[in-house]
């Protein structure tokens, strides 16, 4: 009952640790100024924990998520089972509505519940230990996806490469050791030498705030830069390398990430840098013909127009802020998996590796 | 003795006013929150303004430091001619001194000096007159170049279109309409309807701050983006045209400006949207053959890693701070400039088109 020992081989920060049956979450809220770890009480501080962003990234939340159902039953023991039951699908819906567009918190929800509910016949007490270990599961299956990605893409970095990233696929993203950072972490352990561009990713910073953060705890050469200032470093011959993650891909490789990755994508195909995208299976989505097909967020104007509270625009001006774009798949090199490193034809390929997969 | 109709002539932020013998400054440091307008009173407080940048661009200073220098002197009509002549190179030593770097400035200080010491058996009276006409003529000059670029770039610009454009190159920056905003305002005085993308402009926000501040107070249509929406963007199809301006010129036409300006030429390449600099033929430096030995100022790593006071990447963290970046002239569709647009081959049309013009 204590996370799996991945997570803690190395200097990487501790997104989330599960230890004698409680959860701890690292607040990211309060990154790069300090590093806090905050003890989950109750399922209401982990729904607030989500809801406010002190844990964010997609992987990350879902594993947040499901250790969020075991903090809310552990006080429900005196249940009958039947009613215990009844009260997780009733803290289900409640952790669900923290943050509704996570597609991973209510996978992660859902198959704790499924979980319990496949155990006819058993006691209160068995139910909880199956969600306890359910929890787990979830945990380190994200670590080994995470786990795989690394090893897939490792032997991409070479000494003394540049390799420019953008957002934060990191750790802090994820339960175990991120997505397009995890080839980074996995070279360094192996004793690659490199130094890592990260686009500081406007409007809300990630990369200045939390992707340089990680790779400096451990140990990893990171230089921040400004969006704008990724093509005047490529020109000088310092990039050797992009790897980014993703949000969502469609079946034919074009890849739906953070804001500011097709740019890095036409920048890193002008000067004939190879750029890859770094997921784990399950963000491949293979109902999507194209990337065409992907809806674009648009987020509220403030989050451009102010810093802070420090209003930075003029009243009332007009703002686009599409929170991603699509990066069409014939500007990648390839997309790096937990099932290796997959090439063009990518509709081809992508099916061939993963189609005995579950969905 | 007051400013030349052109700039009364619009809805266009008065940069600077020179009226009933009096200098306005438009304080920029202020906006976009307020627009206030600061009587010079002493030769000090223009040294202020320059100096904290409450008037900047190099076009906008070198005007403001000439009219500094009336300021400086009409408290002096009392001095003999041949003192009045030594004060006057004392104060022009002074007003100089505010930002060492702005060539523009030095450069309108010597005209001063250089003007009244002409004036062989001038009386002091005389001599002031002078120095309030050679203001007024540098005045009307950067005027008269803004005009030419509007004019000669407004053609370029069609009923529909959506124009991006990056920093801000406008009115704030000059004493007249701008540069690269110069053909947008002649073109909308002409009953041309078009829409503005601004970049936000990182680290500084001058677009953000400035450029969509004065579209705005003179009616054109304009919408604020982060600089790393422009590939989205264009790839909406919003964009036809890209005009932005330029610090430094090269003879084969390659341009120096603002950080992320490469990095926008090469997205309006990959995307076939032409894309034009626009400058006054003083930008150009003829003693340059390419723009790779121009030099790129290396600016402080505050500036990326706190916002104001406010820390936003971990300390000690590495930066890279390029204050600009060199577009290679062959991804420009040409070269908007006050005597015309000039297109390839530059290193013969430029020098054809202003070998005539003082240097």
């Amino acid at each position: 009952m204590s996370t799996p020992p991945d997570a803690q081989t190395s200097a990487l920060p501790p997104t989330l640790r599960w230890e004698g049956g409680e959860l701890y979450l690292l607040d990211q809220t309060r990154l790069p100024l300090e590093a806090v770890e905050e003890k989950q009480e109750t399922v209401a501080q982990v729904w607030e924990s989500i809801k406010v962003l002190k844990v964010r990234g997609a992987p990350a939340i879902g594993v947040a998520g499901a250790y969020g159902l075991v903090v809310a039953m552990r006080d429900q023991l005196e249940l009958a089972p039947q009613a215990f039951l009844e009260e997780l699908a009733r803290q289900a819906a409640y952790l669900d509505g923290s943050r509704p567009t996570a597609v991973n918190l209510g996978w992660g929800l859902r198959r704790m519940v499924a979980r319990a509910a496949s155990h006819s016949d058993a006691s209160t007490a068995e139910l909880f230990a199956a969600l306890v270990n359910e929890a787990e599961t979830i945990h380190a299956e994200d670590q080994a996806l995470c786990r795989g990605i690394g090893e897939s893409g490792a032997p991409l970095i070479r000494n003394g490469m540049g390799i420019l990233t953008h957002c934060n696929a990191g750790a802090l993203a994820t339960a175990g050791i991120g997505t397009a950072l995890a080839p980074m972490y996995v070279a360094h352990a192996q004793g690659t030498n490199f130094r890592v561009y990260a686009d500081e990713t406007r409007p809300l910073l990630q990369g200045a705030r939390l992707t340089t953060w990680e790779l400096q705890q451990a140990g990893i050469d990171v230089t921040l830069i400004t969006d704008n200032m990724a093509a005047h470093i490529m020109s000088q011959g310092l990039i050797d390398l992009v790897i980014v993650g993703a949000d969502r891909v469609a079946a034919n490789g074009d890849a739906a990430n953070k804001i500011g990755t097709l740019g890095v994508a036409i920048l890193a195909a002008h000067f004939e840098i190879p750029m890859y995208v770094a997921i784990p299976y399950s963000t491949i989505d293979f109902d999507l013909a194209s990337g065409a097909e992907i809806p674009i967020e648009e987020r509220g104007a403030e989050e451009i127009t102010h810093f802070g509270a420090r209003r930075t625009a003029p009243e009332d001006v007009q703002t686009r802020s599409p929170a991603f774009d699509v990066t069409p798949h014939h500007l990648l090199a390839g997309i790096i998996t937990n099932g290796g490193i997959i090439s063009p034809p990518y509709t081809q390929n992508l099916r061939d590796a993963f189609r005995s997969e579950p969905s």
